[in-house]
């Protein structure tokens, strides 16, 4: 038996959906040119990579996670309010995505958000977000984000208990036990 | 018939043969820390991105690169004075690269190295380097380098014809007919 005071539903990623708390890496859709000697396209500048904040400096990494299921439980968001941190998926499985507006995200009403797997997510600068999700697998990304001195991360316990599902029960939500 | 000034072998792709010319991005052999809880190990900072010279910003990117075969006659070269460039494969396929150092580039002098396809590579800046060579399968690569103004890009034409390949035939390398 799982209590919880919200049950959010998982949704498709979109660059739409996904466009208030920061944007989808994905080549879908996108312009390219041709480049060496048309051997290759280059999809040029997908996201806005916000890392020079008070002489801050990018940083590549690889975050390595273990695989979650759903239905999850969820208690904890974060932010950066010094930049943008981008993850790319590696092994082209779907992960789950979980974001909050400012006024929200204290009282547990959250988005959760399902990448193809061919899709990356870069938050916004202070975006609440639920820390990297795999699904499935043992599952690597790549992560573009912030090196420097100040602290870079708030954490924030919320208020509720959220429940993240792939379908909603029947009737209202709120107090719900699954 | 494959006229071929110089032949080049294609020797496995290791940190420690890239470090003149970068850094090769792996997890192979590289420390992490547990972070999210225990969720998730941080391979952090694998490689200098270099891509702040003269006010410029990181970039990312998607190359989608049709492949190549084996033997490859090369020409040219390139290199960027401002940047560093990282090409991380999406899809775990081998892919070439091949470099050279600054005053052995124009006689064709080149190293060529095979990615096992879990290794990216950053090259150093002023590093020259073939343009992405992708083998197999049209195949797609995340790309961290600059945005901003100024050139940066030099293109070099070799001064002779070298062809890279899997194996040396008998004999001395040079004026070779394959």
């Amino acid at each position: 038996m799982i209590v919880a005071d919200i049950v959010v539903r998982v949704c498709p990623l979109s660059a739409e959906a996904f466009a208030p708390f920061g944007d989808v890496i994905e080549i879908e859709g996108r312009d390219s040119r041709w480049i060496n000697d048309n051997t290759c396209r280059r999809f040029d500048d997908l996201t806005h990579i916000d890392v020079l904040q008070h002489g801050g400096r990018p940083v590549l990494s690889v975050f390595e996670a273990n695989p979650r299921s759903l239905p999850l439980q969820i208690r904890t968001l974060e932010r950066h309010p010094l930049s943008s941190q981008a993850f790319i998926p590696l092994q082209r499985g779907p992960f789950l995505v979980i974001v909050a507006e400012d006024g929200a995200a204290a009282s547990g009403h959250v988005h959760a958000f399902l990448s193809s797997g061919l899709q990356g997510v870069n938050y916004r600068r202070n975006t609440w977000h639920h820390p990297l999700i795999a699904l499935g697998e043992i599952s690597r990304f790549l992560v573009v984000d912030r090196g420097g001195s100040e602290e870079n991360c708030e954490e924030l316990t919320l208020d509720t208990v959220v429940l993240v599902t792939t379908s909603l029960p029947a009737g209202r939500p709120g107090g719900l036990e699954l």
